[in-house]
């Protein structure tokens, strides 16, 4: 006899096979597909998206959630069955929420408002793009309204992303990361001149870019038996099962960061995909629990693991060897620092270790301010370079590099930003607890290498997948909820040390 | 207000682009994806293929099918709308005569009969294939009498591959093909030293065989900006919409015909598919009309004009510029020659363009012994030899290189042979009559260019896509039945020229 829960997982295997799909025409389109296609593609992912939609909000799937909750009723809290019940009790009242009209209508304003944001980021006028983004900002307060919220509207978006986790305590968090590293951030400019980073601006070529990338990608422990490297503009990383888990990066030929950090911060994201227990297969537990914990495991291996000295101590040599010409004069303690240099900057995705979460708690301010109506979105350039100027002391000369340089605006995705910098504290804080409690963690990456690291992430973390809500998670695996604590005592630490403080 | 037939529209886009997400996830399996990804691969494709089979074999389609039609009862005959209805009704009765057990066993046989096929081959030891092409067999047997039929069994088979086709009407043509081309066939054994294919087997650098290969198959007019070339181990060429028709090839390091005439055989099959009418766009009428007819398409680009001297002429200079200690030595008459090389072999996919079709008359005859009964399966190898010497003159060594060859038995499909060889005869006769309607397009093949001869195919094959049955395009198209004549007369010219018989 076939159980409730049974039934109900057949459905979300279909479902989770109809997503699947859905994410592989939208990496194909990222990767291989002609310009041309796109017309089609549109179409195709608009087809399954719609599908899968309709047949996880009918009521019937409703019906059989809650029969199989009855039947699963004394299922212990931890197990795989009531973990998925919980989530999927979580995903339908979500999805049920918002209305077709709703849907339709913020899919028609997001498509529109991309390409006036590509514009008006090309010519940097602001004004084209200020309409567009008007109607994103009402379409995010109703859409906080239709999922409803306690106490202030962004709960209700911050919810979407960091599932359970209130705006008050990430304000909490943003203002004490604010009071403790700005201080570090001055300190440091003051001695900007002590690091140099002109060994990772030269020519390098892209072949062995992108053979030395597989190489370090793979030492920390990216599986390429169950993974695959490809090129984009915007570097992702995508899962159509955990053993099937992609990563992408881009190729500069004179600027070596972003394939080398980009690789490993795409291989953290897809190792806790590929890290995610087989018997949530072909479940929607099988993926990351949030994006802010995913973000800590991407910022762990492209900061914490690939950004020490033991880590280039262990793979310098092979770098040097592939150009000789370029780093054959420049020591390693050279390249460690040339990879650590911090500097306030204008963009957020150039932005270094320290510096990077000021761009988002400026960008979590704004959004609160435009949603809660304090801010008009045609003063957002003059409050954005305020706030550039307060956070990190500097102004960008146009709004393309300022207000305008992020296409997340362009949808009503308000509360998806603040999960960058939330990965950076849960890794630190992960990285703390995991050194604590294996001391070979340490010992093996003063070598540069990952190891037991890794089954530690796999162990505490990954194994889980969508098990656990983020606070959950954090309280299981380092017993106290996020704080900014060990954040700051790793960059202290660090810097301190590179700029001599 | 919708019409039915906007309703039925609605209805097969939505299977369409559920159809081509499952192409994507075949195209990407055989190109991008780690092995490792396989299981959930399936597992993907396989919902995807249930669900478009589910919404179009449900009752409502057919319902729907019909109000369109009465609805266009006057719409002309060539018209898209009366062509998609003609056509869907063709398909919905045929696919409503597959039972969903007859599916699932002919599934669970094929899924076994591959590896086992694998195994088989492998070690060349027919025994171990031999209890699974009994069950290919009866399943072969059993579809034909789902599908019913006037005359033979096989008609039945034939139809799903080549509609309307009757398996006397290829007897009768293949049989003349015999007559006429064993006697050449011999001539040239005669002869056989008198062209040396030495050229072609040589070291080759892959990277410019690739740069070599995307000149020469967009010389011929396939459209990058709309297309895609990946690398595989069975080449293939593939279409998700018109705009994003993607070809696949293989690379040998020491022998230059698998990349150079795969690519431009893929090339003119995905050329077929770019040529369809706009207007066919998110619907089934949006490919080649029959598995003959595309054949059609991929031979005329890789021996018509691809082993033509006029091409040749055009392009060896560039070839030569790339391998000049390879090829510097040769002149074009060389190279020319070497590429139209004939010689009996054992491997179908290796033969020449005169010797290909007696390994597909060979499988025409033993899939109707087999289904007919008159040959038992266990006979199989011993049948397969004595027409290799009747046909070829050869006989292989072992069953690898004979019954075992190829997968295709592995899957209940007999009757998609035969459209290997019905592609090289429509493609010369097509190729005879655009001829005789355009003398450019001869003027312009004399010096290896193909605008006017690609302008014609869109015009009279392509833009139709499958409005049209195979029979009702060749005699549009020609204004007579296929026949053998055109292609007897195009290999009698050129091989004589070649071998001076």
């Amino acid at each position: 006899m076939t159980t409730k829960y049974e039934a109900l997982l057949e459905k979300i295997n279909t479902i989770h096979d109809i997503d699947k799909a859905a994410a592989l025409l939208s990496w194909d389109r990222e990767t291989n597909m002609p310009p041309k296609g796109d017309r089609a593609r549109i179409d195709q992912m608009t087809t399954l998206h719609r599908l899968s939609y309709e047949m996880f909000t009918a009521d019937e799937t409703g019906e059989l959630i809650e029969a199989a909750a009855a039947e699963l009723a004394d299922a212990p809290y931890d197990s795989n069955e009531a973990s998925l019940i919980r989530y999927l009790r979580r995903f339908y009242a979500d999805q049920r929420k918002l209305t077709p009209d709703y849907v339709r209508r913020a899919s028609e304003v997001s498509g529109q408002a991309r390409p006036a944001w590509v514009k008006a980021r090309a010519e940097s006028n602001f004004a084209l793009f200020q309409p567009w983004l008007e109607q994103v900002v009402e379409l995010c307060q109703e859409q906080a309204e239709l999922y409803g919220y306690e106490n202030e509207p962004y709960d209700a978006l911050l919810d979407k992303y960091e599932t359970n986790m209130k705006t008050a305590e990430v304000r909490a968090i943003f203002d004490a990361v604010k009071k403790e590293s700005i201080p570090l951030r001055e300190a440091i400019a003051a001695r900007v001149d002590a690091v140099d980073d002109s060994p990772v601006h030269q020519p390098f070529d892209i072949d062995k870019q992108k053979q030395f990338v597989r190489t370090i990608t793979a030492a920390i422990g990216y599986d390429y038996e169950r993974g695959h490297l490809g090129t984009v503009v915007h570097p992702f990383a995508t899962s159509f099962t955990r053993d099937d888990a992609r990563i992408t990066t881009r190729w500069y030929p004179d600027f070596l960061n972003p394939a080398l950090f980009g690789g490993l911060h795409e291989s953290g994201h897809a190792m806790y995909e590929q890290g995610t227990h087989p018997d949530l297969y072909r479940t929607p537990l099988a993926r990351g629990t949030s994006l802010g914990i995913h973000e800590s495991q991407s910022r762990m291996m492209e900061n914490i693991v690939g950004r020490s000295y033991g880590f280039w101590q262990a793979h310098y040599p092979a770098l040097q060897a592939l150009f000789p010409e370029q780093l054959g004069k420049h020591s390693v303690e050279d390249f460690y620092r040339a990879v650590n240099k911090v500097q306030p900057s204008f963009i957020r995705v150039e932005a270094d270790e320290l510096t990077y979460n000021f761009h988002i708690i400026l960008r979590f301010e704004l959004e609160q301010a435009m949603l809660n109506g304090y801010l008009a979105v045609k003063d957002l350039p003059t409050a954005w370079n305020d706030k550039m100027q307060e956070l990190l002391g500097v102004v960008p000369p146009n709004d393309a590099q300022g207000c305008l340089q992020d296409v997340h605006w362009s949808r009503p995705g308000f509360g998806y930003f603040p999960t960058y910098a939330l990965g950076n504290l849960y890794a630190a804080q992960f990285y703390e607890t995991a050194v604590s409690q294996n001391p070979t963690i340490a010992s093996e990456m003063a070598q540069g290498q990952t190891t037991a690291l890794v089954a530690w992430l796999r162990e505490n973390i990954h194994q889980h997948g969508r098990k656990f809500t983020p606070g959950e998670l954090v309280q299981r695996v380092t017993g106290q909820p996020l704080s900014h604590d060990a954040f700051i005592r790793y960059v202290t630490t660090k810097f301190s040390n590179i700029y001599g403080l």
